[in-house]
């Protein structure tokens, strides 16, 4: 095996994941369970993985506090394939969608539901993205099958701190995938939950749902089985074979987060996580700025820019980062800059790092 | 560690690895490669998964010999997520599709096309699922989108030793999820070929589809980004992020069948551990029976029954399987009795151990 040192990986995903899980996952690999052979080899109509599948559901109902009347669903396609699931199941005999476009993500939800759905957005986005403008000012309707919107924009580092409250009867539809329990939720006013697992929660290739049961039965007859809810709820995951591994390396984050106290206490550490890096680029006297409206900065994506933008002093930082081995700080491609990508697996001791190296670089340049 | 010894896996899928790909996906799982990071926790737009992912495609267009004029696509929703993605891809302007029903799978498969194209068979499927028709008795037609069939059906153990032919022009889809490179393929008459990977080539979740460029760009504009050829070809596999760990593994596997002198050697094991069990049956005197009809017996699930059904019998014979270390020899619940799954990654030596078995119990009856 090789025994070169572990990074610490800022990426924004498929991201670091707690070395407690991937030590067991290792040490479990060619016999789960004492069942004499590999997760990766078990059929998922088993015994043996019926119980993995039991328990991640209750894992994650406890942790996250899903209502009952909330479904579980482990589907695959990821977030786009739920950019197209949602209209097909949700549309029912409705005409038009609200969508909240506040970044790329519910940029790109909103365009692939236009392939099934009437989309409205509720505000005209500007760009670049970097605020939520307040919800008294949205034009949202009650007539809307859904009103839709990303819970936090990975690419541009935007979070609802609050959720925003829905239209009298109208269901919330939130995509979770980058602040999946990293922070309490309220289901209140929600018909529709989900996320890929694959930045706090897991691998890439297996999608959670959460759906309400009284949304589920008014499918458009042209959904696709795979992306269809009834389908999975009637066979409870299993239609088609699931991403077994991928529901076995969630429920071993499910236990870690339960074995850190929990969903607050995690909260609790990230808010402190996020609070170092912003304090220190809001009191860097403008050396780092973030653009992003201070009320919806995402704890999640720390987006900032070195000398308001300037590539060669960026690359220079991202490359002493690597060097003292902080790894995929590099900002998405469409904005630039650096990205600090905080999920849950990263602690507060790495993040303490790179805040140093952050007040070191800054040193030097004023030096 | 577990150190308890391994089990003999005769499950239909997902399905034995070879454990040499277990022992360096094992030894690996916290640094791939010594990059630092696990592969679990890796962009998929990193440099160093860019890397696996190119390698996978080449060492799946040499091993299988895929032409030049398909593209290798890697997808997510297995086989069931390609029901769909068929008509809805492949439909063009024809108003129906030719389907071969042999089994299970090709039956699912016909059912959720209905969804978006009309489903024609080419003759009327009787139950139970023993044979393949003729096909000089096959009722296809040149205005069909395509002639869709399933190579290798598991649940019933029927599998095609050549693939049909094509009427002139029509575009043969073959789903091969069950005998994925356990033999040599002609692609010819073919336009598109699709496997999920958790038999023969990987773990559950991923799904790779090789389709023949010149039948990409005519998706109805309701397909699911998720399940369209010509976004995924346009974004080489990355136009959502991919099931990176499922890629990984069906690298190493592929890189086992190269070290195992390629798919030719594999094939003549393979049917070597075939003959091993069939033959055995056949000279049983009736003790073991197997319904399909020998020309299309699949050289991959072995289906029989113990005493022409013999429940009780049946029962008994599983039970001291698993005394000796083999599992999940049950038949599936629609058909009975045993089916032992022979997959790329099951030696002959096992498969000897099964026979034996056989052997021993029929003489105990006897007694």
């Amino acid at each position: 095996m090789d025994n070169s040192p572990r990074k610490i990986n800022f990426g924004a995903g498929p991201a670091k994941l707690p070395e407690e899980v991937l030590v067991k996952a290792r040490d479990e690999l060619l016999n789960f369970n004492s069942t004499g052979i590999s997760i990766l080899e078990m059929s998922h109509r088993s015994k043996d993985f019926a119980e993995v599948l039991e328990e991640t559901k209750s894992l994650l109902r406890e942790l996250m506090k899903v209502p009952d009347n909330f479904e579980i669903l482990f589907m695959q396609g990821g977030g786009t394939g739920q950019f197209a699931a949602i209209p097909l199941n949700l549309k029912g005999d409705k005409e038009f969608a609200d969508y909240i476009v506040t970044g790329a993500w519910s940029n790109k939800a909103a365009a692939e539901a236009s392939k099934f759905i009437r989309v409205k957005k509720v505000f005209n986005p500007t760009k670049p993205f970097v605020t939520i403008p307040d919800q008294s000012k949205w034009d949202h309707d009650k007539e809307a099958a859904y009103l839709y919107y990303c819970a936090n924009e990975t690419v541009h580092g935007i979070e609802f701190h609050t959720p925003p409250f829905s239209v009298h009867g109208v269901p919330l539809v939130a995509d979770i995938s980058s602040n999946f329990l990293s922070r309490p939720f309220d289901f209140a006013h929600h018909g529709l939950v989900f996320g890929g697992t694959q930045k706090n929660l897991g691998a890439a290739g297996l999608t959670v749902v959460m759906v309400r049961k009284d949304l589920i039965g008014k499918a458009q007859p042209t959904t696709p089985a795979i992306l269809s809810y009834q389908d999975m709820v009637e066979h409870n995951s299993l239609y088609n074979t699931p991403a077994v591994y991928g529901i076995y390396l969630t429920n071993l984050v499910l236990k870690w987060i339960r074995d850190q106290g929990g969903v607050d206490a995690i909260y609790a550490i990230n808010k402190k996580k996020a609070e170092t890096i912003y304090n220190l680029i809001d009191n860097s006297n403008g050396f780092y700025t973030c653009a992003v409206d201070k009320q919806c900065r995402s704890y999640m994506n720390v987006c900032y820019r070195i000398k308001g933008g300037d590539e060669t002093l960026e690359a220079e930082f991202l490359k002493g980062a690597q060097a003292r081995g902080m790894i995929s700080l590099k900002g998405h491609r469409s904005v630039g800059g650096i990205r600090a990508s905080l999920y849950n697996a990263v602690t507060l001791q790495e993040t303490e790092q790179l805040a140093n190296w952050m007040r070191e670089f800054m040193k030097n340049q004023a030096a």
